[in-house]
């Protein structure tokens, strides 16, 4: 079950390993790009999707913005397809054609039939090898971003996470909000997009992942045709994402009045980096203290209380970083209350660690939530692909079941320690003055 | 194809039909209630969901917000299990467990793992059958429902969705928001929400409903054992939800002014039942008019003009009447282009109906969406829970492609006509004071 070196010939093909009945291949094509499949023989459907390891992370301060803006640009047209032509072909046989940008990666996907699976290869393929990023095109959808903020800004819910993020990393390159601001997004020029795409966008740099009822060679195939062209060289696949410093953090607290119903909050600290092996300690952490019904925070906050509707814990990973955050909306005349409820929890793992009821309810949490997500041809997509990127190797899915299952409490106090006890960032965005939330 | 009448005697099985690998089957057991299945053998999780034939649109004016507080209270508690309970046992699987409430039922549902469906079963029967609706949880939840409608109120994506259910029905039941209001939350006592519940969920009026790799006859041993006690007399399950005479639409303008940085606008108009013939034709013109990046909204809004953001067209279907909308968020400077827009767009395909591309195209949108919605235990289970509700048969997926395949260029005008060129109801959310938005 260990998995082979990265460094792979290009033009040769790879069994990476078998698990159920489906099978993990990946093949180096020549220009270092990545192709990376799993069968899923049951299924009627096929999931495509191309990924660029680049993200709002890469962005210089002048082009912050960029990756989302050039993603929204690359549905606009290519050499040979306009952006109807483009949207019209994934519409008529009832695909889901979209993309995502994070702060690491971005990724352009389409969910398809399984019969429809050369056109999606066709069209994604295209868009993303052969984007001609037209000034008239990058001026119309410099309004769609800049509408795409506006609306962030009108749902705190959504908001509070960006501000978080500056709370917790600020001014920094993982601070920076995703979508740019919207002076970075008035300043940013077509020769920038353009110039950003043409470094970003090589065959070495690009992993495609696919996943349903398919054949791994004739996916090689459909690729290299619609790649055709720009394969050439011997470029080696660029190397995973790790970095070996932590990102740093500095973490402070940002109240933002604004006139809104509720108040909504984030507290939280810098967690682990997606390779940390304490990884799966902390997720079992987070599933006891906020991830479910059952959990500390729904049970006080909610349960007995009744004080919010939503509130959860959560994490998020990084090449070298994390995040462990709590959030709740509830009453801005309740937040010193709501706060207080969390800090209390949060300190009472930090101090008496989980209880053994708890530990084995969230390893079951973990393991029953990662099957189910599993079944969609999308989430299996999404895994290989954003392993191959930022990973140094796959981890099959029996391999993080036993990870999940050999946590310990021990392991719950120390990650509760490093995590937890460490010097937290708060954010409160909602009609609050300039209150005083500090502990 | 086509399907058992209704009058199915108590203790009986029938199979409804077989698609693909799996086969649809009911049994009602006495007391009316009734059990349907559908096996999916290739999936590794089920689907399990208990329906109930209420929703908002049954509320008198006092009980606004019934049956939405009602399922809330649900997950408080049973005889023999505390709310505690209830979510660390579904936790404990790592299942979802969860509810709606929508306009005419009530759904309560977990995922799970296939061989953890008599968990599922136990817990949410459980739920529904032996709820004791306590006092003091009554009084919990009430704050939590009031934090409900306050995040509600908080996302104008989401609060305009309600205000032109408002626009469009006035205040009737079918216009009144499924949240209720926090006047009507704050009246609503204990013994009205349980009045509400001994009178509604009783076993005639509930439909159980499960997808996946299950045995019907298991299902219904399972289910007859956690409803023990219940399934008595010889009540004959609630005839499906069906009105003769349309809910009396009262197009109206409603503009709210509000401190956001987006306009939200949604613009529309009463569109078919849910039993309408012309369901299949009004789809193919959603379609093409605002359902997918291709259609002739998204061009021209955002596409060409980059004014939006999110813009799309949507359906909504009840028993007796039904929505069609347009949704924009713009700058609030750009309603009136945005909206003028939108109108001659509408008016185009009322004076010309569609292309054949975009006849075409619409069906191949609603088939491949459909047959790839269809692929999760969830919406299987979601469609024949439904159907049982609120139809007078189940169509079969193969009986639904061939409604959409026959639809033609003639149907789209006769649509068009009846319901685009109908007197329309227009709401607008944002800093827009009191301008005047009629075409």
């Amino acid at each position: 079950m260990t998995l082979p070196a990265r460094a792979q010939e290009p033009g040769t093909t790879t069994t990476i390993h078998t698990e159920g009945a489906g099978a993990v291949r990946r093949t180096v094509l020549p220009g270092g790009l990545r192709v990376i499949t799993e069968t899923m023989p049951t299924v009627r459907s096929a999931a495509f999707g191309i990924w660029s390891g680049v993200g709002s992370r890469d962005e210089a301060v002048p082009d912050a913005g960029a990756s989302h803006y050039l993603e929204h640009v690359l549905f606009k047209g290519t050499r040979t397809r306009s952006a109807l032509e483009i949207s019209a072909a994934v519409d008529a046989v009832g695909g889901d054609l979209n993309a995502f940008t994070a702060k690491e990666y971005t990724c352009y996907y389409a969910r398809v039939l399984d019969s429809d699976l050369p056109l999606a290869v066709d069209i994604v393929s295209d868009m993303v090898a052969e984007s001609v990023n037209r000034p008239e095109d990058v001026e119309a959808e410099r309004g769609v971003i800049l509408e795409e903020i506006h609306m962030r800004d009108d749902d705190p819910g959504d908001l509070i996470h960006d501000e978080f993020a500056i709370a917790l990393y600020g001014d920094t390159p993982l601070g920076r909000p995703i979508l740019g601001t919207v002076d970075s997004i008035n300043a940013l020029s077509r020769e920038r997009i353009h110039g950003y795409y043409r470094e970003h966008y090589v065959p070495s740099n690009l992993v495609v992942s696919v996943a349903g009822n398919i054949d791994h060679d004739e996916v090689v195939r459909l690729v290299s045709r619609a790649f055709a062209g720009h394969l050439t060289g011997d470029a080696a696949p660029a190397a995973p994402r790790l970095n070996g410093a932590p990102a740093p953090v500095d973490p402070r607290t940002r109240v933002i009045d604004k006139d809104t119903e509720q108040a909504h909050i984030v507290l939280g600290a810098a967690g682990v980096s997606r390779t940390d092996e304490r990884r799966f300690a902390l997720g079992v952490l987070n599933a006891a203290l906020g991830g479910g019904m059952s959990s500390r925070l729904f049970q006080e906050v909610r349960e007995k209380r009744g004080l919010a509707y939503s509130v959860y814990s959560y994490t998020a990973q990084y090449a070298d970083s994390g995040i462990f955050g709590v959030y709740a909306g509830c009453q801005p005349g309740k937040v010193e209350e709501v706060l207080s409820i969390c800090r209390d929890e949060v300190g009472k793992v930090v101090g008496e660690s989980l209880t053994e009821e708890e530990l084995e309810r969230g390893k079951g949490q973990l393991r029953g939530a990662m099957v189910l997500g599993l079944e969609d041809t999308g989430s299996r997509m999404s895994r290989i692909g954003k392993s191959e990127l930022v990973y140094e190797s796959l981890l099959p899915v029996e391999e993080v079941l036993a990870r999940i299952e050999a946590v310990t409490l021990d392991d719950v106090r120390a990650i509760a320690r490093d995590v937890l006890d460490a010097p937290q960032a708060l954010t409160v965005i909602g009609p609050v003055g300039d209150r005083d939330f500090s502990a």
